[in-house]
């Protein structure tokens, strides 16, 4: 194994392939990166068993590759991305000088690194699973950043099926949810083919995904069957197992019909519900709002603490008086990720789930579920 | 007490006195600021009994502070910061509406906070020591910046003394020393006056002062005795007990006689260093460097990671060939604060103290002992 990189290139590549790598891995050559480099291409793999994670390097201009001999390797991963970021030259050449001990090098400096032999590295399946479909990289991200922040917290939910974002194809339609059950967002999606499948990914790998793909106009592609989904995009191939259990049945949540509306500046109100932040009862970050149609009020009270009484000033209602009590920061998240300047929120009643919009795209909404009144 | 002051203003004072408030305080109230208002002024005040914070505020324009009625009254820190910080007005206005219970608000909004009588504060003593001295902001923000890196870590040391920067005035030199005992870090100051005291002030009292004060050519008054120390600046004093203990007699550990003279660009020397960090021995990071009139060589070596050699292209040396072993990250700590394009350093031997200076400014020196080899 020989070969000489372009320096920052490679660090990329190898940073891409570390987000597989568990802190916490049962199989110490787990926190290894395994290289293995033919007279073509370097292949980098890295994996935790679940989330594998593998990138082909061929020689072009950016990266001016040049292999000098064949060969295979699995180097710690952590010491390797280290090295090869802190080295201040252009390129950096690899030589294994023993059998397990690699070489690197630019002009003034030289490391050693002890690496383990293939073999010792678990074989991983690639097969491709049947079910095909493309997405545009910008539309996977969009999915991703507005959805995401509704899943459980991994640390501590009973339901794991929870920590995923549920992509369930039906005919053209994709639907892309995540809940914790107290507050859930969807994005729809037009397909290009019909499909029909019912998936949940977890949203980490999801996460990592989105910041490994390029920013450019091309599609990623996606291939899903029961057991693991793989995503194809710049070389890169991400594969993930499936989250277990059943994804809730969302639909049943969603109101349709509403006997209210408000509208207000994005910003005003973020900022008016992060005014409210310190005022907790029993550690939750409980406001109200209440609407007529003269004014909009947010309010928050702490017996220990005290209140705040706010008129939003750009908001507009319609409807019958209402008063809802709600977690703020939930609130506040669905906000952050609807993305718009003007925020619509639509009421079925004073206890019951409400709607959040952005009244310039409808392919995206968040629910939340308002929490009982503390007087 | 009732009052309207331009709202930033507010915040940048109401920030300047929570630094006196501890997270783990014995006393409840300590956690609240005292706010003092008379006809005049308003006084905010914190505390955590070994540190106090004292701020005025008189009517200016920049403030634009219009006082209606005198009064007085502790507020929790973290809560009035808070809400001071996030509203969006141009001005606040304070007013006291019940015994305790004060309304802040603006056109908008409106907050009630429950606080505290002033009786329930502690009564300090804010006596002046009889030791005055005066230095510029910015020297004194360079003792600290180019010190208080080599003190203990409070945490950890069996020795309070050393997590200060000791200060010790002879005649018309003021000699600012911290050290952990394998590092040192000294700065020589001229007195305008004759002076003669040796006192030790904690790294962190004078970290929170420089970070207090303003950014102009003005002098910060200093006034010490056995006891405290004192500092006054831009309207705020600033009080601190001393730490109890004998600093170590640094003088005795200054080499002043040397074998050999080595130089390099800082940066280059630091980028060096730093890309050995990761090559540990039991948890240690140590380097050696190689120093000969040909060339000066970094390495690293760790059985289980590894080694690093990398020549310092920068570098000129003159005298003995020698090889010196050290803990890379207090040579990295010690040639950041120097501050300097250029770094000396001056050996005696290879198991003896060194020294590293900015050639170019003789006000400032660090030590470093070095460690034993590891081969």
């Amino acid at each position: 194994m020989k070969f000489t990189i372009n320096r920052k290139y490679f660090y990329e590549k190898l940073a891409i392939v570390s987000r597989a790598i568990s802190p916490v891995s049962s199989m110490p050559i787990l926190s290894g990166i395994l290289f293995e480099v033919t007279p073509e291409k370097i292949i980098l793999t890295a994996s935790d068993m679940k989330i594998s994670i593998q990138t082909t390097i061929y020689p072009n201009e950016e990266n001016n590759l040049t292999i000098y001999e064949s060969g295979s390797l699995v180097l710690e991963g952590k010491y390797i991305s280290e090295i090869v970021r802190k080295m201040d030259s252009e390129s950096v050449n690899f030589e294994l000088v023993d059998t397990t001990l690699v070489r690197i090098s630019n002009e003034l400096g030289v490391f050693h690194l002890n690496g383990s032999p293939r073999s010792a590295y678990p074989d991983l399946d690639y097969y491709e699973p049947k079910n095909h479909f493309q997405l545009p990289k910008k539309e996977l991200k969009d999915i991703v950043s507005q959805t995401s922040f509704a899943c459980s917290n991994s640390e501590k939910t009973q339901r794991p099926v929870l920590t995923g974002i549920n992509f369930k194809a039906n005919e053209h339609e994709l639907y892309c949810s995540a809940t914790d059950t107290y507050r859930l967002a969807r994005k729809k999606i037009q397909l290009n083919e019909p499909k029909e499948f019912n998936i949940t990914i977890s949203q980490k790998s999801l996460n990592d995904i989105v910041r490994s793909i390029e920013e450019d106009e091309e599609n990623v592609d996606i291939y899903v069957d029961n057991t693991k989904a793989q995503f194809r995009f710049d070389e890169t191939l991400y594969q993930t197992n499936l989250l277990d259990g059943k994804f809730p049945d969302i639909e049943r949540i969603i109101p349709t019909e509403f006997i209210s509306f408000f509208q207000s500046d994005s910003l005003e109100l973020l900022r008016a519900i992060d005014r409210t932040d310190f005022i907790r009862m029993e550690k939750v970050h409980m406001i109200r709002l209440e609407c007529n149609t003269h004014e909009v009020r947010i309010k928050a009270k702490s017996n220990e603490i005290g209140d705040s009484n706010e008129v939003l000033a750009t908001a507009s209602y319609t409807g019958e008086k209402l008063t809802i009590t709600c977690n703020g920061t939930y609130l506040n998240d669905a906000i952050k990720a609807l993305n718009t300047d003007r925020v619509e929120i639509d009421f079925t009643g004073e206890l019951k789930p409400f709607r959040l919009t952005n009244p310039e795209d409808d392919s995206i909404l968040m629910i939340v579920v308002p929490l009982r009144s503390y007087d």
